[in-house]
């Protein structure tokens, strides 16, 4: 077991109509003026908009406004929303959206209470030493960014994707309520239950250390997370399923079932970065394009964990050695990807590099790190576009 | 589902020597000069009051010193510790112990930063507005105190028990080191597992609401704190056992293991407070004297869930009706508590109470609610009683 820190500051309103309580909470954690910032036009015709601006009005809060984030939150409208902040006073950044939302408003947060360059953090030039507060109301489960210390933003100079984690980020409260997600599209609901999935899964690949309350909390998740995902899959209006997966979305990337480990493999997920980097693709898609190709590549350097996932998660009865537990655990998380119709190949994905494309991405990886990439079993560059491969 | 509020603010810092780091947490949270606060001389004796007076003259906090807290902490000793800390200007408590030295350090938080008198908040005349920060180095795993917004205190004038809960007292920071704990007493280690399964439990048994991720937490932390207390049974100074009892006694009671559900039944804590408030008994061993007379006597009311409990926690094998499972699952249950050499009645427990005494504790318990007792089977006087009869 390896000591650890568990900080998990975010205090969180959850359930039927919570988002009438964003103006109150914003005053509780001493906001008076938000910028309140948001994506496309969706929050605006669902009367989401709508009703927080009524809800921030009630407790005097005032506000200027920024939409526009996409997938992949760019630096422009981050800067933008820097400068639109200083010049309005604004004392609150109040993110209304999912990952990419949230993952803006930390930025600006950090560009508002800082006097220099915000894309100096994402470059490790300099350390934040102070951050705007930050509130979410979520309406999409999937990437966590409601409870967690990260975020990834992308500068459209070079594109380039860069992720920045400082406890200084976390937002100071979370306001989620299911029903805003109850007409995502299916593909998205999908694609988010992979991510959130994956997170835990990510953490739970670990090479040392290690906790049995941590491992049993992370089986828990995941077996809640597979189940509802499947209940959405035929029933997307379900709130209950919907409730689940997106209290899961928050206790995956918390911390919580990384406690007492290494830290956990996150391969995966570096793959994943280059991919999305290059190809438009939605990330627990391209995560779960990737998981089985990782998963077969690296097994035999820790049979018995897979052993453990296959019998804990999966459902997998004993018998067999470890090495063929481990097997059919990861055609069995594979098997539920396509349950949920979700990419086991890049083809699937829609996605076909080139050679030059996947030595390109796997070498990104490798500098992403400055190393090997992974705890299960290291990869260097030749490994990596061997896992790609095999994903094609 | 309920809707839920889940707010964990308190900063854990948890392994193999982190008390080391109390000096820089004290000051990260703003302190200058703290209040230690402890009990007995096994803090002194055993050095860890001097690396903690070590720690905090490194980060230059100074402070005064108030020993002598008791189990049931009392009044007089918490109006002497305000009393200190307002002459010597201190703005922070730190407390070092378990659940009663951090709940008189709350209590002690709450009438420094007040003017007036803290018994006030624990007899329901005025609500706090307010607490100097607190922080905590556990020396014991069982109340959950350290992550809790709760605090159980004792007025000699009378002896009368009463708790306050307000999110203000959650303390600031939390130094989790399991090696302190590894030479508790056999009793005291056993007690505090069973106040940690508890505090799931009386969550677990609810009766509307809930949530499949709760629920699923919530089982395998049962599971891990059964397994764990056999183990230090066996071998008490294993620190891989010490360090899951002692994450587990934070998550069982920071709200985690409760999140969606009406909150849970809580019956046997309150039936386990009135007997500690009349007879001198450890509260973990108190409640596995009554729990399994209260699950007995309310089990029909919640067939289904008392046979989830006995399939997911104790490990009974399917098969029969929902009540014959319900009560295989409660004698499983009893017959752990027996494996650590814990009482499973009141004789057990050494404690012959008259049937005067009996009302009495029964009428207390109605009073302290103020109607009915506990969820499942809200319990009148005449129910609480027979409660207490059966488990003599």
């Amino acid at each position: 077991m390896k000591n650890f820190v568990y900080n998990t500051p975010t205090k969180v309103v959850f359930g039927k109509g919570v988002e009438e309580e964003v103006g109150r909470l914003v005053r509780e954690f001493g906001g008076h003026k938000v910028l309140l910032h948001y994506g496309g036009g969706s929050v605006e015709r669902s009367g989401l908009l709508g009703r927080i601006r009524k809800a921030l009005e009630k407790e005097g809060v005032s506000r200027v406004e920024l939409g526009g984030v996409v997938p992949n939150p760019r630096l422009s409208l981050i800067r933008e929303g820097i400068e639109l902040g200083r010049r309005e006073g604004v004392d609150f950044v109040l993110a209304v959206g999912g990952g990419s939302v949230i993952d803006s408003s930390k930025a600006i947060g950090y560009g508002l209470a800082d006097g220099g360059d915000v894309w100096d953090f994402y470059e490790r030039k300099r350390k934040a030493s102070t951050c705007a507060p930050i509130g979410a109301v979520l309406t999409i489960a999937a990437a966590g960014s409601e409870m967690s210390s990260s975020c990834v933003i992308t500068n459209e100079e070079g594109w380039i994707k860069r992720g920045y984690t400082s406890e200084l980020s976390r937002p100071r409260f979370a306001v989620m309520n299911p029903e805003l997600t109850l007409t995502l599209p299916a593909y998205q609901t999908a694609s988010g239950c992979v991510d959130i999935l994956m997170h835990t899964m990510e953490r739970y690949f670990y090479h040392s250390g290690g906790m049995e309350l941590t491992d049993g909390i992370a089986e828990a998740l995941l077996r809640t997370v597979m189940k509802n995902a499947l209940v959405l899959r035929d029933d997307p209006a379900c709130y209950e399923a919907r409730a689940e997966v997106m209290w899961a979305s928050s206790l995956s990337h918390n911390g919580l079932t990384g406690c007492g480990t290494d830290g956990g493999d996150w391969a995966s997920h570096k793959m994943e970065h280059e991919l999305s980097g290059l190809f438009d693709v939605a990330h627990g898609a391209g995560l779960s394009a990737i998981w089985g190709s990782w998963a077969r590549y690296v097994y035999r350097n820790a049979p018995a964990r897979f052993a453990r996932f296959a019998q804990k998660v999966m459902g997998v009865s004993g018998g067999g050695t470890h090495e063929e537990m481990a097997e059919k655990g990861i055609e069995a998380m594979e098997n539920f990807f396509r349950a949920i119709h979700m990419p086991t190949s890049l083809a699937e994905l829609g996605v076909h590099p080139t050679e030059a494309q996947i030595r390109d991405m796997a070498e990104k990886c490798i500098r992403g790190v400055g190393g090997p990439v992974g705890v299960v079993r290291p990869l260097e560059v030749e490994d990596i576009m061997e896992i790609y491969k095999k994903a094609q």
